[in-house]
């Protein structure tokens, strides 16, 4: 039951990680295979998900003229797509049995705008809750990676864009990194780390065992 | 002192009230009359306040299209631009010594989304806080009148516009005020109220009297 009386039977499932994590490489080799083996239908999406007002306020963020953005502004935005996301997308899925994979969520948010821009956490853990309307995960992978190794990834991966690496750069992504273990710290039951410094498929089959062993009944023929 | 540390020198002063109280119209008139006798400098603003950014927020916010938006993605965009407000005129301007007479504010957010569209108080209030980072007005002139008052000046003011009065529209109305009235008795030293159903010369002189008696160096020669 969500706080407004509705009988969720989807589950949310979210992948989280820093930059470089391979998280959504993991995600998109992980759908497929759940697909194939899974009794419930799976539904992906990521923020801003497609509806048009998330869309226009996806823009509003992205507008290069908006160079004066202040960081609350731009973290009230990105809740305002996300509950939009949440209404015409997530929700829906849910009550209609479905299991939605997110590509990020509101443990993006804290992250980024609360550790690394500085807002704070609990902020803006505070703040999404009244985007989300206390809907929360049913289970989050973590895809773990130390900062060098995940910006050395970025920086093979996209050489021209990430040339300047600077100390700078290291500090934000240890910040985020911080943030993210101890919301896994503090969230044990809905959050599972899985180390992301080895190889795709074997990142891969530890999502898959990760929500098998979660959820047991989805897999029964 | 504000919660990032700088002191702030000028006074954020709001005008607040349910449609019909005629409260912008007493803020025009009070405005030339503070700064005939005040000797320190008025700016007067309304969000999204001139500022880009709020500009193109609000105009996601009134396009025509969204008739899907939630009520609660909406609240959120109406943060984003009063946050950006803030950064962008309301700061700077206090910083710098500056009376600001500002027509709505959080308290609006709090009457009409809070109560009149039924998202809860507590909620968006708290969802405020994280916009306005413990920004509050230092004063605030609630403009009352009874709820059947209000919604016949509106009609007779734009008559074609607001011809299907009907009991809904008393019935947010009511929302509304009753949840500006428990503002008011919950904050008395910051809200004060005026008796809105008087012509517009008295509260106007009435407006003006609550502003000297609260800040008296304000008005020595």
């Amino acid at each position: 039951m969500d706080e407004e009386g509705c009988f969720v039977v989807g589950k949310l499932i979210t992948f989280e990680g820093p930059d470089g994590a391979g998280k959504t490489s993991a995600l998109m080799a992980v759908v497929p295979l759940l697909e194939s083996k899974c009794n419930q239908d799976i539904i992906v999406t990521r923020e801003p998900g497609g509806n048009p007002i998330a869309e226009k306020i996806r823009n509003v963020i992205l507008d290069v003229e908006n160079t004066a953005m202040d960081d609350r502004t731009e973290a009230l935005l990105y809740a305002a797509a996300r509950r939009q996301h949440i209404v015409e997308k997530i929700e829906p899925a849910l009550a209609d049995n479905k299991i939605v994979i997110c590509d990020r969520f509101v443990d993006s948010s804290i992250a980024y705008q609360g550790a690394g821009r500085g807002i704070g956490e609990e902020a803006v853990a505070q703040m999404n809750l009244f985007a989300t309307n206390g809907l929360a995960p049913d289970l989050t992978l973590y895809l773990d990676v130390p900062s060098e190794v995940g910006l050395q990834r970025i920086k093979q991966n996209r050489q021209d864009q990430y040339d300047r690496l600077d100390q700078e750069k290291l500090a934000f992504h240890q910040k985020v990194r911080q943030s993210y273990l101890q919301l896994a710290q503090d969230n044990p039951e809905r959050i599972q780390t899985i180390d992301a410094t080895a190889d795709l498929d074997t990142v891969v089959a530890k999502c898959l065992q990760v929500i098998e062993q979660r959820y047991p009944d989805l897999f029964t023929a």
